[in-house]
């Protein structure tokens, strides 16, 4: 590889995601995190290498994150850190770690300051979302309050989307990026059997980026997009002036950006 | 436990879903077959208890289908069979099971015959999609005709959702269910943290049944949802006559579904 874009030298930066819910795996929630997140990530520099969907199982649970976390830079949950006795991933983590669990006394301060105002009851229920793993820092909760937390690698939100949204602007401050993942995309009304060849040709003599291919369905109407990804910026620009030469040269105009 | 419900005695048959593509990790697909097929295993009788999205790199791809096919009974795969260079699922999954791959004749037929019909080159990139690990056999895709395949425990299938539909239409016959999993669900306006010791009793008194809390936000208003699965009719009809029982003596109307 070689190259003169700004990315080059910096290191890789790898991120897991794990998205934990019997409700994801029963198929009654649509996941809408994940993209969320390997989006806000990867505008920092840290590139999402896998996500998992696992139950609300914690030996499911324990063993997923000491595995993930041994693998990735960072490890990022989301769910089951609600009231219900259904939400076990703060005490599944915390086992994960080896640690104990108890309550934080800032967040049972926050807590109940919270509920104090909002004339709700400071149940024991609610207190159980105040305790942190022995060595966790809290993550801030600015809509809802009871807060995430990190340990080590690990940094663990809500599943409510709206909540991890805000959980997840709480501690991107926390994470350091490598380089920056850029892209570049170019679609055409051609089928991908039609370029496949030229296409895995110029995929050949750029090794430093990545090239996907991506066909598209209206009704009648289909295309591929192409979407190529590099650390490098200039090795990126090379790749696509090849793409849209080979679209082109098969007479077909191509346009900026994709369609899914 | 204990129960008269007619999923009592027939074994519990799992499955885990394996998404491949880079576009996922990157953000810019977002998933939405895992839900598809997880409602249609759901129905006959089969449970997806893990679901992971991988890049579209060999090694991963091979790691992952062979750690996952000992571990639950069926696994089903969704992207990378296409034309292109970054379709390597078919290639990954005959490694993984340690046989080769090449053109299946019935498959070559079928996608001749079809670009015939079609107007469209049987060019060498489609010809790909006629290449069948040793030993598979064919899913059919009545759609777009390229087929997905089966190899020991695991079913191939494409990555676009429409096909992927109907290929899973095409398999669903060959999987085996067990028990079927059958749910009720409740849905007040209270929080979930006003009902949640209560509902943590609940789950204590029904131990074959999984009780799930899911708060839902709509603006001002907000509520809780009651999901209760289980494979014995019995026992779920107990435990939501519980649940029923538990939102009236708090004053508040439940009514029968779910709210996201």
């Amino acid at each position: 590889m070689s190259g003169s874009g700004e990315g080059q030298g910096k290191k890789t930066v790898t991120a897991c995601v794990l998205l934990i819910g019997d409700e994801i795996l029963s198929g009654r929630t649509k996941d809408s995190n994940l993209s969320h997140i390997a989006h806000q990530l990867n505008q920092i520099g840290i590139q999402v290498r896998e996500a998992r969907v696992i139950p609300d199982i914690e030996a499911e649970i324990v063993a997923t994150v000491n595995e993930v976390r041994a693998k990735y830079d960072y490890v990022l949950t989301t769910g089951g850190i609600g009231p219900t006795h259904d939400d076990i991933t703060a005490d599944a983590v915390a086992k994960a770690f080896g640690v104990s669990i108890g309550p934080d006394p800032d967040a049972m301060a926050l807590l109940q300051a919270h509920y104090a105002e909002t004339g709700g009851d400071f149940t024991p229920a609610r207190q159980r979302m105040a305790r942190l793993p022995q060595g966790a820092s809290m993550i801030a909760n600015p809509l809802s309050k009871a807060p995430g937390f990190q340990i080590g690698n690990v940094f663990v939100m809500a599943g409510v989307p709206m909540v991890m949204h805000v959980m997840l602007d709480s501690l991107l401050s926390r994470l350091e990026g490598g380089a920056s993942m850029l892209s570049r995309s170019l679609t055409a009304s051609i089928g991908e059997g039609t370029i496949a060849e030229k296409l895995g040709e110029i995929q050949s003599r750029h090794a430093d980026v990545s090239i996907g291919s991506y066909p598209y369905y209206r009704g009648r109407e289909f295309g591929t997009s192409i979407v190529m990804r590099s650390v490098d910026s200039s090795a990126l620009e090379r790749a696509a002036t090849d793409v849209a030469q080979m679209f082109a040269q098969l007479g077909v105009s191509a346009v900026e950006g994709e369609k899914t």
